[in-house]
């Protein structure tokens, strides 16, 4: 045999007597799996290490660090930015056998959870006692704790209760040498020396790998009010927007503009709440926990909007099937996926003020190179996160390179990021170097020099 | 003249040539300073520098690391754990001189503010534009955006708006060697590389000099009900609090144990809103937008709890001067500093429903040792934060290490932590290497070392 061969079978053994036989996979079980949710991308990779318990993980990471082996950590595999890529020569290691809810506590409103659990298996054990964990994605059935932790996910709700790094009070983490870091703390207030969680929410796995975390909750919310308006005018939008931001309950805005939504509006009736033709259509939602009076707070908001001269035309659900079609035409992705394919999509961030100078900018650009260039246009405006869609033909997929240079080269200007909640993963790393100061990308070096000296998690993910 | 005057001089010298004669303070001017908001402590150093902006603090860093020059950062100097406390041999970098709110933005509902601004200043600046800057400290006229940042400041309002750290999108530092780490955006999200924000937020000023930030502000709110109320046992405390939490306008739920109360009520007829002799008082504090609604759900949240039985009596102010007169009891310090000097004041975090059994164990320890000791009780229990007073009588301050053992040492047992807002500083020191694990110090210990290795910037804080 040669060396590298040897090497390898030394390691998958020691990694089998680490883990037991069913931590580890090998073989077609490994290439069996997909790392990416939109297409099928077989796992590269030596084998896949399923550790049991942090212990074990700690005992893998120890050993693959004394044979300088490279891992590549997997949660869900829902990431749409490659963070789950893997090369032949890697480990993965999934979580996939930490699926444990520890512990839910009804007194202080907090659950122990292992980094294997799905958003959607931790929202239903938390309804079981009235509570509810305010992370909503639409992957919530296969993302899991530590992928969402890793990458810091968003979704719908984050005007109300933040991003997964606003929801999580103790996190417990393993260093690429095997070293537990295990800050589990339930209190909300706590400045007893760093708070570490930090350091890995929204790391990437590239500071360490998450394997288990206290996570807060909410009360489960009881009362639910769903508005769909047009808009005249960006002005109108963000003063809508700032009148919005004073009803307690809002728990989402959501921003169509009028190339998406004409592309509902067009895909069946169901879809076509308010007549088309207005450049901007907002979906507004409340969650709150006194039907009636939350109810006459959203209508007194609705009321006060069409006084001022806001809106040209609203529609309140009155039914859980009206708040569910409402909720439809905003989360149309397969309409965009039948008529745009092939596009590409985008998850920029912007300043509020700035978005539409932004968005002009780059339609321009894109139709002096691009004449066909189609595009839809949505998203979370109380986050500054813009989606957008673009499609410049068949081809695409070819001219990705030069389609993202164009979308990405004017955020700076514009005080824009070019991810707001997908994260950098492997797919965005050559343009980050044009997003951070010298000042940011030497501390961030520093700290992934401090964590992993050797970059062995994730060594392709983030920078 | 010896060598060290010599090395004095010249770095006297030097630092004046980096900042001018405004930005250098020496002899009568240090000492004049207190560096203890409680008592007079005279500030020993070689010389305060008052740097203008930015620039010139990075200068000034650089100039000092390569002399192997220790600094400590001063902010509003109203920390109470010593963190401002310096030696004779230290240089003091005062932020006093950057107190410019460069920019109030409407649609974004952010303000770009330098780090010597105080919290009332920005306060007043956002409440000109119907905005509001929620945190809310006692001292919010003299303590900095930028002592807030590092200490990741607390105060009455967190249970709605968090911590100084969930109120901060951006933040430009300058590490121990020069190296400015601007991360200033406005945008509440964004994936896009390490969050490095979080690595100063409450790291005490040991990773870094906070300069600048930008903050997220809220609507100002419009409408204000308190009520207060008793309540017969902490499982009813527990459960009003977790109906309380539906109240999307809940902006306090200040719990009073009846060894407040009862000398808060005993002080003056304005302070005894309620028949004393229960064992706990709760006052109740909503801020919202719709006036009439707000109120309607203020009432159906009383009336519900007396329902339910978990109202012994309640009070619910009918004017601002009510409502004054009820946050009076809360914040009636003057009343403990009056009837309980000398005492101790103690800041810590506790799980919720071990909250009582923590309690009853130290009190139990204390009156062991010291049959005369008397305690005030009172906390943000939703944050999960006890201030405990305690006094044992005129030689409390020579038993302070005893006492503080007796409190600290209870903690761990029952998932506490020695310090929820008020930080480690210099006096909690001693106690950091109980409350955390192994794992988590080795990795506290590399986030220094990978920021200032020469442990140049507060190096008796925190660890």
């Amino acid at each position: 045999m040669a060396v590298e061969q040897v090497q390898h079978q030394d390691i998958l053994e020691a990694l089998l007597a680490a883990t037991g036989p069913r931590g580890l996979l090998t073989g077609e079980d490994v290439l069996a799996r997909s790392c990416d949710p939109l297409r099928t991308m077989p796992t590269l990779a030596k084998a896949i290490v399923r550790p049991a318990d942090t212990k074990e993980l700690a005992a893998v990471l120890a050993l693959c660090a004394g044979r300088g082996q490279t891992v590549v950590v997997h949660g869900g595999r829902t990431g749409v930015s490659g963070g789950a890529y893997t090369g032949n020569g890697d480990i993965v290691i999934s979580l996939e056998r930490m699926t444990e809810i520890e512990d839910i506590c009804l007194a202080s409103q907090t659950a122990v959870v292992q980094a294997g659990v799905t958003i959607e298996a931790l929202q239903m054990a938390a309804q079981d006692r009235g509570l509810f964990y305010p992370i909503d994605l639409g992957s919530k059935g296969t993302a899991t704790i530590g992928g969402t932790i890793a990458t810091n996910a968003g979704g719908n709700r984050v005007i109300r209760w933040g991003m997964t790094r606003q929801n999580v009070l103790g996190v417990e983490a393993v260093l690429s040498d095997g070293t537990v870091v295990s800050s589990m703390g339930r209190l909300l207030k706590n400045n007893t020396g760093y708070d570490l969680k930090h350091l890995f929410i929204g790391s990437e796995g590239t500071l360490g790998v998450v394997t288990r975390a206290v996570v807060k909750l909410v009360p489960l919310p009881t009362s639910h009010s769903v508005a769909f308006v047009s808009v005249a005018s960006f002005d109108n939008v963000i003063e809508l927007l700032a009148r919005a931001r004073r009803l307690p309950v809002l728990s989402a805005f959501e921003v169509m503009w009028s190339d998406f939504y004409a592309l509902m509006a067009s895909s069946s009736p169901e879809r076509r709440p308010l007549d088309p033709g207005q450049p901007y259509y907002v979906l507004i939602e409340g969650l709150g926990y006194n039907e009636r009076l939350d109810e006459a707070m959203f209508n007194d908001f609705l009321e006060d909007a069409l006084e001022r001269g806001l809106l040209v035309d609203a529609v309140l659900a009155t039914s859980e099937r009206q708040r569910q079609d409402l909720w439809r035409v905003r989360e149309g992705s397969e309409v965009i996926v039948r008529e745009m394919s092939p596009f590409l999509a985008f998850d920029v961030s912007i300043e509020i003020p700035r978005v539409e100078a932004y968005l002009a900018q780059v339609r321009a650009a894109l139709q002096a190179r691009f004449p066909q260039v189609r595009f839809v246009t949505f998203g979370h405006l109380g986050d500054n996160n813009i989606h957008i869609g673009i499609t410049v033909g068949p081809e695409t997929g070819h001219l990705e390179r030069e389609i993202e240079q164009i979308v990405y080269g004017a955020l700076p200007e514009f005080g824009g990021a070019i991810t707001a909640e997908h994260g950098i993963g492997q797919f965005k790393r050559i343009y980050l170097d044009q997003q951070k100061s010298e000042g940011e990308k030497e501390a961030m070096r520093r700290l992934r020099q401090a964590m992993d000296p050797e970059r062995l998690i994730n060594p392709n993910v983030m920078f």
